[in-house]
């Protein structure tokens, strides 16, 4: 089969590789009808050494299911499923506490032995706990959104959970990204009154403004902190989602947090420590946030999806099949494209 | 009147002031009868550089309304009341909110002009805001507990709301102080089937027993996280109290917390940044915390005093007169006593 695999820092090739099959028996083997690029998948196209084995990328797909492994219960044959972007059991201790993105027997796609998402196939272990069945036909217009429930429209809504967002508040989000986006339709689906987007590339902000967004904060540092205060009495917001990850955006988005609010990350963290450690405790602010427990949030984003209260396939900006991954990697990397879908 | 006052690094006196009287309508003035020396009172004791003009000291005390101003609606002279450690006006959109601790007109004793509450007398600023009248008469044996109201106590409930104790989980508690002893007497009262106490100081650990503590980690460092990781099969407590402020323990609790658990932190940070941040994202922690809002808690919690449920006063291990204040900083500070408290 073909996939794709990332051979160091702006080297990415879809090339062949061996046929995913199954393994153990509770494993599926999906057949990908539909791929995405990941924000995420960007940090080790900028940086990662040069590798001769390379690495298989991908972790946001859609697909039929195969073949299923002897023990498989909830999955047949044709299904049509969709993953969340890791591998949870369902049954362990810290699963059934909620937390599936730190399942005890997980694992990540294109890690371990495990294929990568933006391929023909992949080898889905613990499929019973990790997969989700669609009630879709194989052919769907809803297919984009749904394919958001992977990875950023599930990040954007623990971004908003982790913030506590709730009816009547006001939301910051700091992040004009797929995953930023996507928290502006969290924070407006969690009820918030009042939606500030923090960003400056006019495609993304009117974006943002069709999902929920009600003022933007285009400024930078020390600047989008004052515009934020100013349009919120001086006191800052109640929930801020933190969709970034840079020490900047932290601090933006610790500085634009109310006394006894909470900031909400979801931005994969580019330093080892939390700044302003003493306006966060003077302030009571909670800190929330991590890699979003996506199995866990599809049974709740799912209906939403599927009667088209929320419409997070909008983020797509652009649709490739497999040949055009690499330039698909290229176009997010130069921001021509906020986020690329890929159909198989 | 007589107070304390502190003109620099171990240099603490009792000492004739001006008599404390009403300044605003909205004022009373409190007759103390008991007041208490904090744990954070010894960081100027141990810090601060010599002073001419001195600070006044103590923010924990119970007394008589001896006067009130024109404005007070909710107190009259001779009512025995409890005020919380910070002044809040209990009507300011924070204050509404919940967090009477950064009260847009709040204050501090002992700064602004405002009295320190180890004296004869204090002014008490938003008088309705921040006083709560005790339904006792001037003699109770519930006083010690009561006290504690106006910090400890409130503080201790603070970590274990901060960290989202509940019924059926494993708590943990790091520090054996006043703070720490009082946390595992909230983390009990909320339900926490597990109280585990990081702490080294025997007749500390012997009290915190006594409050609840189920198990006792009395290691240091990476040792006492490696103890509590075996105590609670490898995974962490769900609920961390962090009640010293240092970034050893800072980083004991963030270590010992499962992954989705929070930390609830009310230990005065030592350090400017919060360590361990790629752990906390990882894991999804939840960081929250920070000064108490004791104004808020009281009301909740003074029931259970008030039935003797709970016996926070059992902390005070030493009594003294005015006289005896520069003796009880000095006991305190040399580790003698866990906290004093001052009849007057």
């Amino acid at each position: 089969m073909r996939a794709t695999v990332l051979y160091g820092a702006g080297d990415v090739r879809v090339e062949t590789v061996p046929d995913a099959r199954l393994s153990e028996p509770t494993d599926a083997v999906i057949r990908v009808t539909r791929a995405a690029i990941c924000g995420s998948d960007l940090w080790p196209y900028r940086t990662m050494p040069p590798s001769d084995t390379g690495r298989r990328m991908g972790h946001e797909f859609i697909g039929i299911v195969a073949d299923a492994g002897t023990d498989v219960r909830t999955l047949k044959v044709g299904d049509v499923v969709v993953s969340p972007f890791l591998v949870s059991d369902g049954t362990c201790v810290i699963c059934r506490e909620g937390l599936t993105s730190a399942c005890l027997h997980g694992g990540r796609f294109g890690f371990d032995g495990v294929d990568g998402g933006q391929g023909e196939a992949v080898r889905v272990p613990h499929a019973d706990g990790t997969l989700v069945v669609l009630p879709v036909g194989v052919d769907d217009a809803r297919f984009p959104s749904l394919l958001t429930l992977t990875d950023v429209m599930a990040t954007g809504h623990h971004a908003a959970r982790s913030a506590n967002v709730g009816p009547g508040k006001t939301a910051a989000v700091v992040g004009d990204g797929a995953v930023g986006l996507c928290g502006v339709i969290a924070a407006r689906r969690l009820g918030a009154e009042r939606i500030i987007l923090v960003g400056h590339r006019p495609d993304r902000i009117k974006l943002g403004g069709a999902f929920g967004a009600t003022d933007v904060v285009s400024e930078r540092g020390d600047e989008a902190v004052e515009h934020v205060r100013a349009l919120t009495d001086g006191f800052g917001a109640h929930a801020v989602l933190e969709c970034v990850g840079l020490d900047e955006s932290i601090r933006i988005a610790l500085s634009i947090a109310r006394p006894g609010g909470a900031v909400g990350r979801v931005g994969l963290p580019q330093e080892a420590s939390i700044p302003e450690g003493l306006l966060t405790f003077f302030n009571n602010l909670t800190i929330a946030g991590g890699p979003a427990p996506a199995r866990a949030y599809i049974p709740e984003l799912l209906p939403d999806v599927l009667d088209g209260r929320i419409e997070p396939g909008r983020v797509f900006d652009r649709v490739t099949n497999l040949d055009g991954v690499p330039d698909g990697y290229r176009a997010m990397n130069d921001r021509e494209a906020i986020k690329v879908m890929i159909e198989l």
